[in-house]
């Protein structure tokens, strides 16, 4: 299955509460799924440290490659927030208050203390673009092909209806499965001759080792006939085995 | 808090079901909390598809920045297995069977066809050496400092006490939290200063939004007396604004 730049993306998940184990990361899986029905194909996550020379060149590095790029985490009030900082400066952009952006804050807060740190949440690139955020008020904001969001899974979850709009539709990638009670080792070489026959599609296998092994066979393709196709060889193949073991 | 290379780690998810958004990861909390726990500090985390060349130049560049790179995900019998092949490649090493782990194989097969894709699991990289795995018996294995670990994260959990004595121990990783119902806005800039103060601890604040908002202030540091009087400072700011509030 082959997808041209502009349909494929990178997820940056920016935190070390990540890479100590502390928190388990739910964004990645959901804003796969999410980019996936939008015919979006995710090439590649990375997991990365709060700090501001990392950010920098994982950002950089994958905004030339991918057709989006979409970060997560460190973008709130505290000091170890520093996303939006690092982007400007790889932007080589100002680092400053979005007007809307700090309206927004500051009637959010009109009742509190409009602190430097609430006020923080107002400051972006120059040149950004706000994600409204319909939960706590501070925006994300995108520059380029490059859309900042919050770390927090359930804001995040909350603004991407804000995202859908700005985000190109590539084809549908269409998947089907089967899960089968047989070990892959038992199918390895029938299941690789069928991916070799249908070659817009990719053919997945994943062992699973729960009460009872098994393994799910999974396809993926752009292409409509193709995978009914394929799946149609996979079904047989799975059948037969299974009667046959 | 700076940590020597030698007590730095990666990890490489190796497997297009991640990207989709079809599993989600487990192996990067397991992975990040047994390092931690050793005194080896994960800097990076990254997911990459089964493709050759994006594993060859991931893992590359990893073990050449870090003090050790775990993969996980691609050593089993199908055809979209393709890590050790890979590694082997990016050692300049030759792809072949691995006695011991051929042997292993075999006898656990030994009433049952030992297949091509059975085989397979028994090739590494000529000078592998094998890390024992007590639940499927297909073996992972390591060269130089890249680890080589199976996806399934129940196999790859039941390995890890083989991998134990092969990664040195750094000073413990210590660390404390305080869960607090204040909102991590109204702290930030006595935050800030106490992290200026501590330069030797990591300090994080984690929002959440569950029934009520809140956050976690995390320290991390490998020095006890400043983490001590780091942890009672903060203690100290968040009561006094406990009472304010």
């Amino acid at each position: 299955m082959n997808l041209q730049k502009e349909f494929t993306a990178a997820i940056v998940i920016i935190g070390n509460e990540i890479l100590s184990g502390r928190t388990v990361d739910k964004n990645t899986s959901f804003l796969s799924s999410w980019l996936n029905d939008k015919g979006i194909s995710v090439e590649e996550v990375r997991i990365i440290p709060d700090k501001e020379k990392v950010i920098i060149d994982t950002v950089d590095h994958l905004r030339r490659t991918f057709g989006y790029v979409f970060t997560t985490g460190g973008i709130g009030p505290t000091h170890d927030d520093i996303t939006s900082e690092s982007i400007s400066k790889m932007f080589s952009q100002k680092y400053q208050y979005h007007q809307e952006a700090y309206k927004i804050l500051e009637k959010y807060y009109e009742n509190q203390d409009f602190n430097e740190g609430r006020k923080k949440m107002a400051k972006m690139p120059e040149k950004a673009k706000l994600i409204q955020n319909p939960k706590t008020f501070a925006a994300g904001f995108y520059v380029e092909n490059v859309f900042v969001l919050p770390g927090v899974p359930s804001i995040l979850q909350a603004m991407v209806v804000n995202l859908d709009k700005l985000i190109l539709s590539g084809s549908k990638i269409l998947s089907a499965s089967i899960d089968t009670s047989l070990r892959e080792s038992s199918i390895a070489q029938e299941l690789e001759e069928i991916q070799k026959k249908y070659k817009d599609v990719d053919v997945g296998s994943y062992p699973y080792f729960k009460e009872k092994p098994g393994t799910v066979l999974v396809m993926r393709s752009t292409n409509k006939e193709s995978i009914d196709l394929c799946e149609k060889e996979i079904r047989l193949l799975v059948k037969e085995n299974i009667i046959n073991s």
